[in-house]
């Protein structure tokens, strides 16, 4: 049949079979103005909870003149090429070194993005002999990269100590008859629920087992530990991590990733990375951006200490309010509601419409039949007035909810 | 086994095994100053045939203005978000649409990086019931694509139609089984030897097999065709190509890239592509910037011109001193020389220090022992004076090369 027949003919799928209705508001929204917890949609001023502009370097006046100043000075064309032929810098090299030393390793080497950049780090790490572990509720990145994998991989149950160690132990039976060896990958905080990866836990099951650990800390860089170096440092097991994955698209606002570990396995990562030695480096306004962030980052801990104010006046306030925040024991605040598709809908467009609360959903086919998640992202640009007006917002449409209020739409999308 | 002992024992990869000795000379070089054929490498300003800068568009006046200005207005942080939840624009919509009417498909969409657009829109095609048919000497991303396919693939010799036919034919069985679709997958340009793909000879079976063709025409936008529309236009085959992906990282001196095809398949592959779901849209200024490129591009038919008078003084002076340029018919230049590693080495190191001329250089394992290609990449900025350096810089040294004088390593590194 016609390899185009089933796309003309399905769907569209999980989320583009909804694309009738929902493009252009509940997908693709156009969020216009400056970065910040005020932005315009859809020609209204919203109080927006879905930017993860941790820190609020995005719009901050030295990050602001630092991109302008290298773009002006070098274009968004340099360097042309890939690093290994002719795309490598001295600004990318020591951009490399301060993130090194920030995150607590020997080495540290730039990705040109973080998506593809994670699927080639675990691509180039392991090979058929090799197995690899990780959690359920891993980054779809981290996925894709395990798809690569042509030997033997086990899935444990999200942050499940008991079944964790079940899923190394499989694995280190297979590697005995292999004589390959182990990578274990989790994530230092879960984008979706919140929740700590348990790196120490894992760690601590090195004494027992072989193996190697990845943490993709996309969410904790910047945000976790004492001087924000990430969840290593917050849950005091920075050497227990062996290779560090960090990501500028949260509390760097930019673009990019990085990979930090010893200085040897990053010589190799540097030259066997698929798509690092065929595709273009980071463009340098990037990279010189980065290196005021990265400055600022760690010069102003009174920004991350207001995230944190937010996240913690936000988090207590929902809970106050009898909201379901789950598991989260990070600045990532998801509220679980019960409802049908309906329902998240017509709330979400009242929360919008009525409040001027723009945050992101999530419903079916992504989490169970009959649950909604709101996401909540607090931001050191927030304030307690921001947090009292959504706890407010917040409350109103709940009690709509649970008195069946939004069985029917009768909201239409302006 | 301890998964980095392999990586702690083995030679460290196939280009990476080299890096003592290479690293910083012949990988990872600085070539620093504006993108120009005259750059400054170790301190000595080289004429450069390594940039894929094919229109000269990194550096024109109104692109670097377009470039400083959109970091100027936005920062490089904006939009905050992948493009479906929170990280959509006008703008990125408005160069969605340019793009599509240019290369002659009805809609377009962007890709946050190439080589992860690549990868996904391959995985957002195909299911396990459908064939997967390509080149044998598909880029990278492309075999990245195929490798996270579940169902079959079959690999047709590079640009051979029988070989294509023959898998074509093993393919239609398979799916005949299947009740699956076929999707062909090639280049416009390889950017290696050359050699356009055979696009209007793969589309000719159309008459006697059912697929769909998704062409990789990275070297081929912005170069190929009247109006450089691209290797389908150069081809007169716009219509049989119906997936069309263009990369902005060579004539269009930037990153990102974008696929273009019919609006039912984009409006599929805008819901379903992972990387771009599940990762941050291309920064504003890069959009911006973009919009300004193509608008060059299409109203500068002059850059085009130029740089196909420098390709062709370039490979018909070549050929004229005896060189061997193999099956190029586009502006990709490969010199095929015969020798091994040292010679090779000696050879390029020759190049740079004694004639001051800058050019990548392939080595096995990548291309089979005792071969050696050096690339040379034309650009509209090059002059018809740097192509006679060149080849005068070509003639010595290969006239050395076939005296024996390079077996012996006698320069080294400044």
């Amino acid at each position: 049949m016609d390899l185009f027949d089933k796309i003309n003919k399905n769907i569209g799928g999980p989320i583009g079979q909804h694309q009738k209705w929902s493009h252009g508001y509940f997908s693709y929204p156009h969020l216009e103005g400056e970065i910040h917890p005020h932005m315009m949609f859809n020609g209204k001023k919203h109080l927006v909870w879905s930017l993860n502009n941790y820190l609020g370097l995005a719009n901050h006046p030295e990050v602001r003149e630092a991109d302008a100043r290298a773009a002006a000075d070098y274009g968004m064309a340099y360097p042309m090429g890939a690093r290994m032929m002719s795309g490598n810098t001295k600004h990318h090299e020591e951009l490399e070194d301060s993130l090194a030393v920030f995150v607590g390793k020997e080495a540290a080497y730039l990705l040109n993005y973080g998506y593809q950049g994670m699927v080639s780090v675990i691509d180039a790490l392991v090979d058929r002999n090799d197995v690899i572990v990780y959690d359920a509720e891993s980054h779809a990145c981290i996925v894709d990269g395990v798809r690569l994998h042509m030997g033997k991989r086990y899935v444990y149950r999200h942050n499940d100590m008991e079944s964790f160690e079940k899923q190394l132990d499989h694995a280190q039976r297979i590697v005995e008859k292999t004589g390959g060896g182990i990578l274990v990958i989790t994530e230092g905080v879960f984008g979706m629920s919140g929740a700590q990866g348990k790196l120490k836990e894992i760690i601590a099951l090195k004494n027992k087992y072989t193996f190697r650990l990845l943490v993709d800390d996309a969410h904790g860089f910047g945000t976790m530990g004492l001087t924000g170096a990430g969840t290593h440092e917050a849950q005091d097991c920075v050497d227990g991590v062996d290779l560090y994955f960090g990501t500028f698209a949260k509390s760097m606002a930019g673009i990019g990733a990085f990979i930090a570990a010893g200085s040897h396995i990053i010589n190799y990562l540097r030259y066997n990375m698929r798509s690092q030695t065929f595709a273009k480096a980071l463009p340098i306004p990037m990279v010189l951006g980065l290196k005021k962030r990265l400055e600022l980052l760690r010069s102003n801990p009174q920004l991350r200490e207001k995230l944190w104010t937010i996240a913690r006046a936000l988090q207590y306030g929902l809970i106050q309010h009898g909201f379901d925040i789950g598991v989260t024991n990070t600045m990532v605040t998801p509220v679980f509601l019960k409802g049908d598709l309906t329902e998240a809908t017509s709330l979400t467009m009242e929360l919008r419409e009525k409040h001027g609360v723009f945050c992101s959903i999530v419903v079916y086919p992504v989490i169970p039949k009959g649950l909604i998640i709101l996401r909540l992202i607090p931001t050191a640009m927030h304030t307690l007035d921001d947090v009292q007006h959504t706890l407010e917002a917040f409350s109103a449409v709940s009690a709509k909810l649970t008195e069946g209020k939004y069985k029917t739409n009768t909201l239409s999308i302006a």
